[in-house]
């Protein structure tokens, strides 16, 4: 058996003390699997005496990850800090700097350094893994970039934001509005601190960012996903949505395409009978379509003290094995740079809204449709409320760009009251 | 770059031309991915002249299998033949002796020969690999021994032959007979030359082996799964499960309990809103179950030339990569046997049953049950069409061994007409 494999763990939150936990009570199934033993030499956090409900004695003390990080003694450096600076960063550039191995669940810090990271690890012989940072316990950075190594990635399609997925299950089953459904996932303690990184798209386009790197060998480039919340459905978009057969769900979308990279991650319409369309709750799913194996579902617990540190042993594990890889699957010095698609991109949209109710009204906005060269696939007006009556319109193919152009000049007719909701539809 | 991977194919069937296609036709992203050349060097099959729509030149030519394995400049023999026995099992025995990788979708042989392969492979530091061996595209073993190594494994379950629910499914949705769905399958070219393999659940038995010797660390022990074929399903049976809100799969699930290895590979009843109860087609499904991941479900295709090709190209682009793993995660001569449960299990089960319409009849059937110590939980007499009533019995959970003991007994009684129909319910 070669020598132990010894973890320097910074973070001693619910994930790091998972992580603690199956180190100490499965040593030996660990290694049974890879061969030799797993170790945990030393640890680091913000408070040394906080009652974690795990012994960490046998294992020295660093107040400062980047002293952790460059110990001799630590060989894999385990980040479970979080954020996409300050000591997280800094630590895993100590290390990666130091020939240490990486692994992290840290969606922020790749998403904004990856590249960087990536160079800087391969550099100095160092790997860089992060399963846990995409959908949690799920393994698909190891399909994506092994198993499906032989594929041509044609898209990448998923639910990677639990919290989202929630509020939205919650308005659809029990009839919650929004702000209530909001409400009861903050009381369930299952928001961000800023939660803009959840309702906001953020952490799930961060984490798309992240995956569509690895699926069309480019580098990361967060800046370039088109973001959208999901504060904008309201309940009738879900009732409407249920009606034509579709459910609502923040939906992230990478492909490759003739203008560029398309990274969305924004709320759609999706079959209500398709994988996607049938994920209830705080479950992540990713749908990989592969020239070759077609199209391949991966669903599991998007987050969690046991999912996410399954993710994280499991790249430890990998590292004990000997496994070796480019950071996103190909060398960083040859992945290529790729630019949006500023949407371009064409698709089916529902638009919502409140006209007045006055003669010409419904007539203004089709022709604003028509002028921005959008055609109607379904229209439907519904009872008016004594001022304004609500339209839905499904339109046939459009590009964003076009749809905004549109929605500029409906806005302009003066017939419509409020903001209209604009959701595109994604036949996945 | 490092020297190329030089591969020999033994048989060119429909998968292995799709590894030829995708050899030929990527190289470029191939090597990208894997930082060395992926070539081919010879190949062997039975008929030299056939047309395979591939272009076999600058390929050396075998008419043996078993010379191309030892052949010096092939690194991995790759095994597209088929068969449990003679010159797949010879080639790559050979290949394994003179120290040659090994990859090969062939369930049949490491369901049959697993361990003793496995430990020759070892002994000669050789890597066999088998991803297309198992739910086709799939990469459903790199997860299990690679992405969740740092679970406790307990349960697999899944949907692991495309043909028997391509016909459930059929047999559902269309109202065919199970007679009409089988021909409508045979028609379409997808049962197996013995399509006992299919619909007798060997296939699918031999698959659910090889994912039980890794989930479990034991060694393959096809002979202890349980087997029955979905021959016994009637019309009645997915109309009355969809009645009851299930639908019928031919399920394979594994657990290690306390009385031995689970290995079960039979029609059975699941709630039709989970993941598999909405599985149609000839799509595959694999549910795993973690201490610490929790649920993970994996779906895709089972069978066809590019998903099973990718699987097999999944193998080759890790051995390219110098990712080296024993056979079934562990080291073999670690794997312990495992005994088998025999039937010892308990679970709840849906019974179907003609009974003659005379008083009394009813009592005996629930008589027997009650004596065998099984409760009923449901029970529904339908219309007697004369002579005999059909008799629907939901059972409390017992033991397989116990519920045979009752249909002895129901059968003793005289009333009850041709055979019951027993499936098991799975919760899953």
């Amino acid at each position: 058996m070669t020598q132990p494999l010894r973890l320097g763990i910074a973070g001693l939150g619910t994930v790091g003390v998972g992580v603690v936990k199956i180190v100490r009570q499965k040593a030996d199934l660990l290694s049974a699997r890879v061969g030799r033993e797993v170790q945990i030499t030393a640890v680091s956090a913000r408070s040394r005496d906080k009652d974690r409900g795990v012994s960490l004695s046998g294992y020295a003390w660093e107040d400062d990850a980047v002293a952790l990080a460059r110990r001799d003694d630590v060989d894999v450096f385990v980040e479970l800090m979080g954020g996409s600076e300050g000591a997280a960063r800094e630590a895993t550039e100590a290390a990666l700097a130091a020939g240490k191995h990486v692994v992290t669940a840290n969606k922020a810090l790749l998403a904004h350094h990856g590249q960087s990271l990536a160079v800087l690890a391969e550099d100095n012989k160092a790997q860089l893994r992060f399963e846990a940072a995409v959908a949690g316990g799920i393994p698909v950075i190891k399909a994506l970039s092994e198993g499906l190594a032989g594929n041509e990635i044609k898209q990448i399609v998923g639910v990677m934001n639990g919290t989202c997925n929630y509020i939205l299950t919650r308005m659809e089953n029990a009839g919650l509005t929004y702000d209530e459904a909001f409400a009861e996932a903050d009381g369930l303690g299952y928001l961000e601190a800023d939660p803009e990184l959840d309702v906001g798209g953020i952490d799930a386009g961060h984490k798309l960012s992240i995956l569509a790197a690895i699926a069309f060998g480019t580098q990361v480039n967060f800046d370039a996903v088109e973001l959208e919340g999901i504060g904008c459905v309201a309940i009738e978009d879900i009732r409407h949505a249920a009606d034509m057969g579709y459910k609502i769900k923040l939906l992230g979308v990478s492909r490759m395409t003739g203008r560029g990279l398309e990274q969305r991650m924004a709320p759609c319409l999706v079959p209500a009978s398709s994988p996607l369309g049938q994920l209830e709750g705080g479950t992540n799913m990713v749908v990989i379509d592969g020239d070759q194996v077609g199209q391949i579902v991966l669903r599991g617990a998007g987050a969690g003290e046991g999912p996410t540190a399954s993710a994280v042993m499991g790249d430890i594990l990998d590292i004990a094995r000997g496994i070796d890889l480019p950071v996103f699957g190909q060398p960083a010095n040859e992945l290529k740079k790729a630019n949006g698609t500023q949407g371009a991109t064409p698709a089916p949209y529902y638009l919502r809204m409140r006209l007045l109710d006055k003669p010409g009204a419904l007539a203004k906005i089709a022709t604003a449709l028509g002028e921005a060269g959008i055609s109607i696939h379904r229209m439907r007006q519904y009872d008016h409320d004594g001022e304004t009556a609500p339209v839905l319109i499904v339109t046939h193919k459009c590009t964003r760009s076009d749809l905004k152009t549109a929605l500029g000049a409906m806005e302009a007719t003066g017939v419509m009251v409020g903001d209209p909701v604009a959701l595109r539809i994604e036949e996945v």
